[in-house]
C-alpha cells in the first residue's frame, strides 16, 4: 500500500454502532430497465405540457421518417394526420414512402429503448439516440392503455401490419395481431394514440414545427391534416435528393484517451500504426512518423495491448501534430441556393442572406457545419399584429355652405413584426428550452444595430440557423437544445455577422431611398403653394415658374444621385467602410 | 377491421422500389446499455463545463452520504477533500459515518447505472434515479482510466476495500483489489480521480455548493479541505436528528391508469375494493363505496384481471370523490425554526422570516411541500463590490491665515449587495441551469416592490426555497432544475408571499426610523446655526434659545412618535393594510 493511500485509511473512524444496519436498508435493492427510467421521467423525453408534448411526438415521428428516407436516398414524401378523438386524446398517424423496417427488425426498432442504427455511428442523422420512436410508443401506451399499430413494407418483403407495445420492466417489445397486407407498399406508417395532449395554433404548434421543417427539407413533400381536417402541403422547391450523409471515422483531433482505448480493442490492426491509420480520419503516415518521434513506446505494438499511459501519449502527441480539417464529405448541407429558395418560398421577405460555412470540429473530434439564412422585409419575422390607422378627416364647406366631411389620402394598413430565431440541428427544426440554446445566445449576442437593425427584437427578421454535425451535443435527452460548445459558438457568431453584414449595406441603402422619397414628397408638396405664393406676390407666370421650379428639384435630387454614384457619403451614420470593419 | 382503418389503409401507395433495401440499412443495427448511453452524453447528467462537472460531482458523493446517514437515522459527519493532482487533474475523497453497502451489494450499487434502493419507492430522498455515483464511477474511468476506491463498513460486517469500475458495453460493475481492513469503520469512503475539471471560487463552486447545503442541513457536519489545503468546518447547530422519512403509498389524487393497472398486476388483493385501499394512501371505505356507485362493474373483480377500461373509469371516479390531503408523516421538512437557525448562524443576516407550508400533491399523486426563507440586510445576499468612499474635505484657514484642509465625518465604507436565490431539492442545492427552475421563475413573478423592496436584484436579500418531495421533477437526469408544475409554482408563490409581507413591514419601520434619524440629523446641523443668526440679528441669549429650540425638536419628534403609534398614517407609499390585502 502506498504511503498517501495509508494516510488515507488512517482517516477512517469506528464510528460505532448507531443507527440501522446497511443489510437491513439494501432489502429494497433492485435494478430498473431504461424503459422504466424514462417512463417514470418523461419529462427529460420533452413529454410535458400537453402542446410541448405533442409537438414532440409529431417531430420524433417525422424526424425518423425524413433520416429513413434520406439513409435510403428517396426523395421524402410524408403524411402527419391529427384526429380528436375526445377531450385532450388524440390520434396521431405519420406515413412515409421510405425504405421500411425488415419484418425481423420492427420489434427492436420501434418497442426497444436504445437500439437502432444510428448511436453507435457517427453520421449525420436527426435523430441519434435510438430512443425517439420508442419513447413515443411508451407514452402512447401509459396514456390510453393501447398498442400502436405498425404498417411497413421494403423492397424485398411482404406488407407488415402489426400492432406493438413495450413491456417497460423489461424493455421488450410486445408485439400482436401481426399479419401480411395483399396491397403493395414501400414505406413505414405508424399510427397511435394520444391522452393528456391539446392541439393548438402558436409559436410551439405542430403547424410551425412543420412549417420550419419544410424551410430546412426543401426536397421534401410534408402534407399535414389538422384535427379540423385542413390540409397544409408544402410540395418540395428541390427535386435533387441531396447526398446520403455517410458514417464518418472520428478525426483525431479531440479524441479522448477513454475512446483511443475502447476502439483499439475491436480493432483488426495487428500495429498501433496501422490501427492509427484505419481508425482515424486524416491520420497519415507522416502523422504516424510524428506521433512516433513524441512517444516513448514501440507504435509496432498490439493494439489490443495498450495501456491507458500509452493511449494517453498518443493522444498527447495529436495534439501537437498537424492533420487536416475532417473529411466535408460526411456532411450534408441544405446548401446556400436551396435555403435561399426555401426562405424565399416560405417566408417572403424583401432580402434574403444566406451562408454556409466551412466544415469544422468540435471537442470530442465531431465534425460539424453552421448553415445560416438571414431574411428581412416583406413577411420576414412574425406577425404580431395589424395596426389599422384612423383616417384623416378634413372639415370644409360645400358651395352651399354645408359642412362636408373629407377623408384625406388613406393609409394602408400597418402590420407590426417580431424578430423570430427559427432553429434547426440536422435539419430538424428545435420549438423549445430556446433560452438554453447555444443558438438563440448567439444570436441574442450579436450587435445588430451596428447592421442597420436597430431594434431587433421588434423588426421584421427571420434568422435562420442550422446546425449540422455527425453528433449533435444536445443538453436533454429531449433533443431541444444545443449546448454551447465554445467552437459551435464562434461558428455560429461568423457565420451571423457575414449576412449581418450584407444585409446592413442594403438596408442603408432601404434608408437613403425612403429619404430620397420623403424629399421628393415634401417637394411635390410644397412646390404649387410656393408657385401660387409667387404669382400672388409678384404676378408671375405661375405655369412658367412651376415647369422651372420642377426642372431645379430633379436637378437637385439627380446631383444627389451622382454624388452617391462617385462614393462621396452623403449620410454618416452607416457606411459600408463600417460594416467592413466590423469584424473581430 | 374497422371501416376507418380500411380507409386509413387506402391510403398506402405502392412507392416503387427505389432508393436502398432496408434490409442493407438494418445491418448495423445494434442494441446499447444505459451505461453507453450516458457514457456518449454525459452533458445530460450534468458533467459538462470543468466547474460544473467538478461541482456535480461532490454533489453526487455528498447526496448520497447524506440520504445513507438520514436513512439509517444517523447524524450526518461527511468529510469532502479535493486535491489537485496535475493540469485539469484531480483527487476528490467523501468519507462519511453512514451505515456502509453490504458487500454483496457494493458492485450493483455504485458499478451499475439503474439500480439502488431509491428509484421505485416513493420516499422523500436527495437522490432518486439510480445514476449519481454509478455516473461518476464511469466519468472517472473514462476520463483517467483508472477505478475508485471504495471501502465500506457495515455494523454488522467486515471493513472491505475495495477498486470498482463499469463495463459500459453492458452497464456492469468490475471489482479489483477486494481485500479486508483490521480496522473497524462504519460508513463508506470513495476516493476517485478526474481530469478535465478545474477547481475555482464562487457562485459555481464547490465552496458554495457546500455552504448552501449546510444551510439546508443543519443536522450535518461537514469539512471541506480545498486543493490548497485549506479547511472549511461547518458544524451542525441541531443536534436532534429528523425524522427518518419513510417510504409512501401513492395519493389516489392524480394516479395515471397506467400505473393503476400496473400496481394491480402485482397486488397480494382479491378484490379490487381491498386494492384500493391497501394501495393508496387515504382510500377508505367511505371513497371506495363512492367509486363503487360511479362505476359500472363490481369491485369484487381479481384486481389482476381489471382491463384498461376499467382502470380508467375508477381514476375518473376518484376525481369525483374527495380525499383527505395526503399524510404528511412522509414528508420531512427541515423546520421552520432550524432554517431559521442556519440562516442567521450562516448568512447573518438583519431580518429573517421563515415559513413551512402545509404538504400538497402535484400531478401524479406525489406529495410535496415547500419551505421558505427570506434573509434580508446584514450579510444577506451576495457581496458584489465594496466601496470605499472619497472622503469629503473643506480648506479653511488658521488663524495665522494659512489654509487647512479639514475632513469631514468619514463615512465607512459600503459594500454593495446584490440578492441571491438558493434553490434545494429535498435539502441538496441546485446551482445550475437558474433560469429553467421552477423557483427562480417564481421568484422573478414575485413583485417585490409591494413589500418595500424597491430594486429585488440590487438588494441584500436571500430567498431559501426547499421543495420536498417523494419525487422530484426535475428537468433532466443532472437534477438541476424543478419543472413547472402548476402546483409547486402556486405553492412557492403563496410561500413566499407570506413571508415577504412580513418582512415588508420591517422595512417600513426602517425607512420611518431612517427618516427619523435624517430628520434630527438636520435639526442637529441647523440649529446652531439659527441660534446664531437669531442672536446676531436680535441680540437675544444664545444659551436660551439654543435650549428652547432642542426642546421644540424633541417635542416636534415626540408627536410624530404618538401620531405613528395611533395608527396615523405618515407614509403613502407603504402600509400594512396594502400588504395584508396583497394576497390573489
Amino acid at each position: 500500500m502506498v504511503e498517501q493511500e495509508k494516510k488515507e485509511d488512517n482517516k477512517l473512524k469506528d464510528n460505532g454502532k448507531d443507527g440501522i444496519d446497511a443489510d437491513v436498508l439494501f432489502t429494497e435493492f433492485k435494478e430498473h430497465s431504461v424503459a422504466d427510467f424514462f417512463k417514470k421521467n418523461r419529462q427529460m423525453l420533452g413529454l410535458y405540457g400537453k402542446q410541448r408534448t405533442l409537438t414532440t411526438i409529431v417531430h420524433e415521428l417525422v424526424t425518423n421518417s425524413l433520416d429513413a428516407c434520406e439513409e435510403a436516398g428517396i426523395l421524402p414524401d410524408i403524411e402527419v394526420k391529427i384526429s380528436e378523438i375526445g377531450d385532450e386524446f388524440y390520434e396521431i398517424g405519420v406515413i412515409d414512402n421510405g425504405p421500411g423496417i425488415p419484418e425481423e427488425k420492427i420489434g427492436s426498432a420501434l418497442g426497444k429503448l436504445l437500439a437502432g442504427t444510428k448511436f453507435h455511428r457517427l453520421v449525420q442523422t436527426r435523430g441519434q439516440q435510438g430512443i425517439g420512436v420508442s419513447g413515443i410508443i411508451l407514452f402512447s401506451q401509459i396514456t390510453t392503455g393501447k398498442p400502436t399499430k405498425v404498417i411497413s413494407g421494403t423492397n424485398t418483403g411482404k406488407t407488415i401490419s402489426l400492432e406493438i407495445s413495450i413491456d417497460s420492466k423489461t424493455n421488450t417489445p410486445k408485439i400482436t395481431d401481426k399479419h401480411y397486407l395483399d396491397k403493395k407498399f414501400r414505406g413505414t406508417a405508424i399510427r397511435s394514440k394520444f391522452k393528456e395532449i391539446q392541439y393548438k395554433k402558436g409559436q410551439a404548434s405542430v403547424d410551425e414545427y412543420l412549417r420550419r421543417t419544410a424551410i430546412a427539407n426543401p426536397h421534401a413533400t410534408i402534407k399535414f391534416e389538422d384535427p379540423f381536417q385542413e390540409i397544409t402541403e408544402y410540395k418540395r422547391t428541390v427535386k435533387v435528393m441531396p447526398k446520403i450523409p455517410s458514417a464518418v471515422k472520428p478525426h483525431p483531433r479531440g479524441v479522448t484517451v477513454d475512446e483511443m482505448l475502447s476502439l483499439a480493442r475491436y480493432t483488426p490492426a495487428r500495429k498501433i500504426s496501422s490501427y492509427l491509420t484505419i481508425t482515424f480520419d486524416r491520420f497519415g503516415q507522416s502523422a504516424v512518423d510524428n506521433v512516433e518521434k513524441l512517444v516513448h513506446f514501440d507504435l509496432n505494438k498490439d493494439p489490443r495491448k495498450m495501456t491507458w499511459e500509452e493511449a494517453e501519449e498518443i493522444v498527447h502527441a495529436i495534439k501537437e501534430t498537424k492533420f487536416i480539417a475532417p473529411n466535408t464529405d460526411n456532411l450534408v448541407p441544405i446548401g446556400e441556393e436551396f435555403i435561399e429558395k426555401s426562405l424565399k418560398s416560405i417566408v417572403s421577405p424583401e432580402f434574403c442572406f444566406v451562408y454556409t460555412r466551412k466544415p469544422s470540429v468540435y471537442k470530442g473530434g465531431y465534425a460539424f457545419q453552421i448553415e445560416v439564412g438571414l431574411a428581412y422585409g416583406g413577411n420576414a419575422g412574425r406577425l404580431i399584429s395589424v395596426e389599422v390607422p384612423a383616417v384623416p378627416v378634413k372639415k370644409t364647406k360645400d358651395k352651399n355652405g354645408k359642412v362636408v366631411i373629407v377623408k384625406e389620402e388613406q393609409e394602408t394598413q400597418k402590420e407590426v413584426r417580431a424578430s423570430e430565431v427559427i432553429r434547426y440541428a440536422n435539419k430538424a427544426p428545435l420549438l423549445f428550452d430556446t433560452g438554453g440554446c447555444a443558438i438563440t445566445k448567439t444570436v441574442d449576442s450579436i450587435d445588430w444595430k451596428r447592421y442597420g437593425i436597430s431594434n431587433f427584437d421588434n423588426s421584421p427578421t427571420t434568422v435562420f440557423v442550422n446546425v449540422i454535425s455527425v453528433h449533435i451535443p444536445y443538453t436533454s435527452a429531449g433533443k431541444s437544445a444545443i449546448a454551447d460548445e465554445e467552437e459551435i459558438v464562434s461558428e455560429i457568431k461568423l457565420a451571423l455577422q457575414d449576412v449581418a453584414r450584407r444585409l446592413g449595406i442594403y438596408i442603408i441603402q432601404l434608408k437613403r431611398e425612403a429619404e430620397k422619397k420623403e424629399k421628393r414628397k415634401v417637394f411635390a408638396k410644397y412646390a404649387p403653394e410656393v408657385v401660387k405664393a409667387l404669382v400672388h406676390t409678384t404676378g408671375a407666370d405661375g405655369k412658367l415658374l412651376q415647369k422651372n421650379l420642377d426642372k431645379m428639384v430633379l436637378e437637385k435630387l439627380k446631383m444627389d444621385d451622382e454624388a452617391e454614384a462617385r462614393g462621396e457619403k452623403i449620410h454618416d451614420d452607416y457606411s459600408e467602410d463600417k460594416l467592413a470593419a466590423d469584424d473581430e
